[in-house]
């Protein structure tokens, strides 16, 4: 089933610019049905730290339960990604092809096995035969090239309708330094075919222990604030790799301020890359950003925001081209958090529909009927109690998500 | 918009029999647009005693609020329930349509606002003008009959397809009672138009006390274990009131095994009138019930049942009659309870599908295909660790959902 691109993505991938410290390779391998890119090699120069964001999941894929160990050590020579199988709920099969992807490539590279990334997306419960991957590896080794993204990127799509990119630049004191990343995921998140993957490369020197309070502070603010669907894959995973190829000053603590401006840029290259995902999501014919404000802490907004995103009622709503703010009052009522009844304000497009948990005094419905046929949609929801705020991300729910999904396997 | 009635709802409306001291009258006050009946009277004999379980919202309704302070009294001498409008996120207004129900209601029996009951479902924001619904109670006392069963479950009805109703007779002592109910509900659960109300009468003679973690137990195995898109209504209303007129010895413990095979019909009747709301959930085209056995707790249990049946990928796989396993082990997995890959198993039918985490070897797809071709689909999962239990219900997800909440205000 090929899918048209969604009509909520890009004009087209970004120019991702070569970076030092990073070369990739991608091809066919054989483990999409299509004939499709299914492989791709990422080698990173001896040095380059790596931190990861996984999936809490309670049943991770093998790929999954390797990054975890490797991410203990921090560092990092080679990721290997596949499309077409994800390798999950495998058993031991899944285990042993992780040990040969992850052996072969540590040989390719003369490394320890554990600086060597694995990530799988793609149908599960079908284990992938043994040697696939790792005997392709040597001929992705000799492709290996400085300007390789946009294969690699094609190389991790499952389900999605567009390939995702994103880049930015960042100072840290006299150096310019390149973050580029690139992302996979259109439902939010499917075992079978729409695991999020996403990964970031920057020539950046700084260490693991940098690297890893900053990535998750930016995941925080980008991919743990998103949702299509609210399912969450068994193979979810997000690294950062910082290959110390750039000459800048060692900055060795996370909260050092000649870093303000790599955090604003891998916040930007993250978020960027998570509303490609939303923009992918399932179905979706509108993006839908939701700002939550006067919550009682950060966390607690972000989780009232994505009560919201994840209502069917609020995203069938939308779908529906109705500004149906009494939805909204719900999915806050149910989100758990503290919340006054008599204290909510809710905007739609900028436009006040209730305050103080009544409707707002002559309001008119037709700036926000008009504001709802848009393809981009902005909810404002005002808890009133505290400084809390936080901004998630979502799509509408539409027949295509329901066409999608009841009918892609049959 | 008038939905045809559910392919899975019962053949008829079920023989509610008399219930000593309990009479009902119903009518049409004008607050649905429709004309139909949307207002109801139950008289509660003097003497009785009443529990309740209210929505976790927190922007609940004006008469959630209030039957929050009634219930810590107890007692109970009537019960009014509108449809048509929630009264709900209405403000001081709302405060003040609840405060005169009540009056004109105690007026009429002579009796403490405290032992008054109020529900109201239907649109929300839309003040009820005041005196609407109080000025109809003289009217509705004098239609008082003890055969107003069928009357006062069609008046609580929005986008029900069909009404709800179930009864159980059960042995306390020598003495047999009655248990009748009625319900409302097709989305679980939308603030607009589709509220989950529940009200069950018994003439046992049981004190609050004793009723209340009756009714706590019971919703925990019926209204705890049902949803068709997760969504919580500020409005969400289970009471239980016992009149006191049957004649058995007092029973003043709830452990009490003489109250063994009263619990037994409260969860009957309550596990029916919940499976009704799934059987009328909007759009719903199979009923699937998830038997969840070998979690830490039955707690974990639940939630893990939970975690499945709400899961957009598991129900839109239902509607697509496609046994995909692979999205029941993401749904375990993002319950956030304690689960293991290796040990997990599940059945589709009856038919083992995984087992120790990986497919069962042999797997034959047919008879669980056929299985998924029908109306009632079983699934089973085996967490493997403990001896927690639950069952849960819920509906698939299906274009019918997606057309009757997209489109039902435009």
């Amino acid at each position: 089933m090929d899918a048209p691109v969604s009509p909520l993505a890009p004009a087209r991938f970004p120019d991702l610019p070569p970076l030092a410290g990073v070369r990739l390779a991608s091809m066919a391998a054989g483990l999409k049905k299509t004939g499709a890119a299914d492989l791709m090699l990422a080698e990173l120069a001896p040095g380059t730290a790596v931190a990861g964001v996984l999936t809490r999941s309670r049943c991770p894929s093998a790929p999954v339960e390797w990054c975890r160990r490797a991410l203990a050590g921090g560092r990092g020579r080679a990721l290997v990604v596949n499309s077409g199988n994800a390798n999950a709920f495998t058993g031991t099969a899944g285990d042993t092809t992780v040990e040969q992807t992850v052996a072969a490539t540590a040989a390719l590279f003369d490394c320890a096995p554990e600086e060597v990334y694995v990530a799988s997306t793609g149908v599960i419960g079908v284990p992938v035969s043994p040697g696939h991957i790792g005997g392709r590896l040597p001929e992705l080794g000799r492709r290996l090239a400085a300007d390789g993204w946009p294969g690699a990127a094609e190389a991790i799509r499952t389900t999605d309708t567009f390939a995702k990119g994103a880049s930015a630049t960042a100072r840290i004191g006299d150096a310019t330094v390149t973050i580029n990343g690139f992302a996979k995921g259109s439902g939010m998140i499917a075992p079978d075919m729409a695991t999020m993957l996403a990964f970031a490369f920057t020539d950046a020197r700084l260490p693991a222990d940098v690297l890893r309070p900053l990535l998750k502070a930016g995941a925080d603010r980008s991919f743990h604030c998103i949702t299509v669907d609210g399912d969450t894959s068994t193979s979810d995973t997000l690294l950062l790799a910082a290959t110390g190829q750039a000459d800048h000053p060692a900055v060795d603590d996370h909260r050092d301020r000649r870093l303000a401006d790599f955090r604003r840029a891998l916040d930007a290259v993250l978020i960027d890359l998570a509303q490609q995902v939303v923009r992918d999501g399932e179905g979706a014919q509108k993006f839908v950003e939701i700002a939550v404000r006067g919550a009682v802490s950060n966390p607690s907004a972000r989780r009232i925001g994505l009560s919201i995103a994840n209502s069917p009622l609020v995203k069938t709503a939308i779908a529906g081209e109705d500004a149906n703010w009494g939805r909204i009052v719900m999915a806050v009522g149910k989100a758990g958090e503290p919340a006054d009844r008599d204290r909510l304000g809710i905007a739609i497009g900028g436009v006040p529909i209730t305050e103080h948990g009544q409707i707002v005094p002559g309001y008119d419905e037709r700036p926000v009927a008009r504001h709802m046929r848009g393809r981009d949609i902005a909810i404002a929801v005002d808890i009133g109690l505290g400084r809390g705020r936080a901004t998630v991300w979502t799509c509408d729910l539409t027949h295509g998500y329901i066409s999608i999904n009841a009918d892609y396997r049959s």
